[in-house]
């Protein structure tokens, strides 16, 4: 199971007047890769929250390496850096599609829900098959 | 009753790389100019909602008369200029608070829809207190 | 000169609480669309400007016709409507790639200005190449 | 010297489908708390860079501890954790101002860089007025 990277343009609304893309974007790119590496297991994210199972972000962080400007091509990497029944940690590296250049670092947190958010699912019982391949990514890293 | 415009800062985020605000967020401006309006009726968004009627949004347009930059305050004038049963039309107005120059004026169409998103609702049927408001506003204009 | 459609997944980020695209995204998918329309001319955005042209936006509309829902694809189409020396019309349309159901039309004004924003500038004078790239457009309309 | 927290409403086009505020936005709230500290301080981030002084953001983090919706109203607090010649760490809280609940905590790192970003400055050199205000905020923590 090899995951692709996203490939991903910066817009022009994305950038600040600083002439880069504003760092708040960069949050919204990751989750892009996210949804994109679910899909890549053939779990859409609907698909997941249908069969019961909500993946609530807890936390996260971003590094500024350099910036992106309106126009470049990025990749975003997204790879399962922990898994528990619990809970799971996502990290991001956006790098620059022409030059490989290191863009930004980042990471999210999330735990496992029932649909109504009201209590932890253990995401092994509740979706095994999911759970597998999510490990079988991290053998992959 | 006189409807107060809502005051507002021009966000650093809300920039782009020409050292001005985006032209979509004026769009968003208007929204949080309607949603005050709302709530000066005495009337939230979730309140009409609740009651079952949708404002659904069928239309927009702008148009940008002067640049508004980061640290910017401006007025925004929200006004309602045509309301039948069916539907409303709203007007606005982007201002600098300092100098009153005509930054944007813009509108958003709107018709009532029950809360399923289903059929067309009349307004005057179903809250006929609030379209009597709205009716209030017009006269002042 | 065919210019093909921008091809695109509506982002989790982009939308709102009534669970479809908030409709200030779609400006933004909009100028995506313009900007690509531009790379198919082979005349990034930063090229014009760099050669002393700012595609300076006037105004806008949108109508909404039907929802785009997270994780749905759509093909948007940017055709030049109107040309002159002074200025230009842009019209789009969002349609879903599956269903070809139309999604929402829209129109963007610009106008010509010199690189400072200070001045008006005829397209057609400052960069003939482009304005006959942009007529052979439209007459493929 | 005291620093009052931003009060500020959550804005429905900052909602996402689950019918809560996107997490991205948190990152741009606490831009605007950053702002109005330093507005606070008689500096606006204009006039700072105006004396050749850039807070380049470095990294950032965040974690959710209960949920924003549209409508309500929160303080976002920020203050400056950590200070030296080179670079400065602030911390946030957003709380709901009716309750007092918490909801998000974050912190952004920044390093000071002259107004081309080509190399480092010393804040302490640079604004020797700003980097006292600083401190005086932090003994009040």
């Amino acid at each position: 199971m090899t995951v692709k990277p996203l490939i991903r343009k910066a817009n022009y609304y994305e950038t600040d007047q600083m002439g880069i893309i504003h760092h708040s974007n960069y949050i919204r790119w990751f989750e892009e890769a996210r949804v994109d590496f679910m899909e890549q297991m053939g779990y859409g994210y609907d698909e997941a929250t249908l069969k019961g199972i909500e993946f609530a972000l807890t936390g996260l962080s971003c590094e500024y390496k350099s910036m992106v400007r309106f126009g470049e091509t990025v990749s975003i990497t997204a790879k399962i850096t922990e898994l528990t029944n619990a809970r799971m940690y996502v990290s991001y590296e956006v790098r620059d599609v022409k030059t490989d250049e290191l863009r930004t670092t980042g990471e999210t947190k999330h735990c496992f829900w029932d649909s109504e958010r009201k209590r932890p699912v253990s995401l092994k019982k509740a979706l095994p098959d999911l759970y597998a391949l999510f490990e079988v990514t991290m053998e992959k890293i």
